[in-house]
């Protein structure tokens, strides 16, 4: 399960340092998926700071509040839901101290504009906190051939619906292209790494039911890219690498804090 | 330059812990090359551990020893230097309590016969800490033509010499081929991340100067891989790579801590 700790421990010593001068943080969470980050940081704010946490759509955030009341979380209180869309924020300029996404800007076509959008909402001398993953920086062993096909498969399906496959290593000139000076970067890389036996279950399982229930086997038929038997060998060499005692997965992800100056930056 | 704390991070928790039982540790650093992560781990083992650090080359000695009395360290009292070969090393089983290698498997043509004689020289209950590049993980942005050339060059060499280009994925396979189980080993990622101005310049002209004096450039020309003009080219990229403002480049290392059981492996 992502939580905070695993994917946005490059956020956590800045959160920290923040909650002793302001222990009323206000952070924006964008595009929260299935939420389990956003909780994680709602955790982090307790008792008095607060995550608004958003996503493009309905039936996404209804299983992210349930989520965070599962884990104890008073909903409004310490944590609360909104339909919205990144490029068009409902929000005032300045209104967060914090505005963190994890894995958006890769689904969106115009990833500078969402940038500058979370730089409007979000406070002068605030913090915003990204990370991205860089789907080419995937490495497999052993490199079974159909887990080779299932990773292009997963690029061009990303590439097809207007995704970003290069995020990770292009965040900074992202970030830049929205105004944004080198200075008030901190960029990084992170790793997710699969390889002892609970980790490769968990990964194989979680991409065979993205292969036999997700967008990605729909999409990619429709797109000619794969076909039934395809998706069937992918899932079978899922299986294998479940099961091989010497493998493992690296992804990488690009990482970065940018501290937003007082004056509103200037988009090009 | 190199240190334990950026390119021996993974071990230091466990080399921490190791002290507070036994402050006298003795740590066995194959391949120690220029010394700074060596010197680095032995200022950690102050003031009553040791460091053997080894290396095939008389010369790189040398230079090591130069650095280690240039940071305060007593030579022989906190580190020693020898020559050795990873693949018979002239000491006893079971003789260090951690040993410790940075990219030196990525150099071998046999890594598993260099595992299997580090677990031989290891204590029962003692630590082997490796870190290996994976070659073939690197992300340039932007993705200058030339330095996608210094890429694949880089790769061509080290595997025309007989070296490893997809260490960091295989670790975990090597180290299981050299008899150990996969409970014993502890495996992740580590990145490097060269992109904000300082560290643009000092790892382009690291580049540069590799280009211009390395045995790369020598290796390349002679394999017919590249040609003086194309060398400069590349030189030429990484003078463009150092002065954009929004350059990146991430390099993934596989990072593991194998702890060796009581009963020697049985290599395969």
């Amino acid at each position: 399960m992502a939580t905070a700790s695993n994917s946005a421990a490059h956020l956590l010593p800045h959160l920290q340092k923040a909650l002793t001068c302001n222990p009323n943080l206000k952070l924006l969470d964008i595009g929260c998926g299935p939420g389990t980050i956003s909780a994680s940081l709602a955790q982090h704010l307790l008792p008095s700071g607060h995550v608004l946490a958003t996503d493009i759509a309905d039936d996404v955030l209804s299983r992210a509040k349930e989520h965070a009341i599962s884990q104890g979380l008073a909903v409004p209180e310490n944590i609360s839901f909104q339909k919205e869309s990144v490029y068009e924020l409902s929000f005032s300029d300045n209104e967060f101290d914090i505005v963190h996404a994890h894995q958006v800007l890769c689904h969106l076509d115009d990833p500078v504009a969402a940038v500058a959008e979370m730089l409007r909402v979000c406070k002068p001398s605030g913090l915003i906190s990204l990370r991205e993953s860089d789907m080419r920086m995937w490495c497999f062993w052993p490199e079974l051939p159909s887990l080779l096909k299932f990773h292009g498969l997963m690029v061009d399906v990303m590439l097809a619906n207007g995704g970003q496959d290069k995020g990770g290593r292009k965040l900074v000139s992202w970030i830049m292209d929205a105004g944004v000076e080198r200075k008030d970067i901190e960029a990084g890389f992170g790793t997710w790494c699969y390889s002892e036996p609970g980790d490769r279950k968990a990964w194989g399982e979680a991409m065979i039911e993205r292969l036999r229930t997700g967008q990605m086997r729909q999409r990619g038929i429709e797109l000619g890219l794969t076909t039934e038997e395809g998706v069937e060998e992918m899932v079978k060499g899922w299986e294998e690498w479940i099961e091989r005692g010497d493998a493992t997965l690296g992804i990488v992800n690009g990482e970065v804090i940018v501290r937003k100056v007082a004056s509103l930056p200037k988009a090009t």
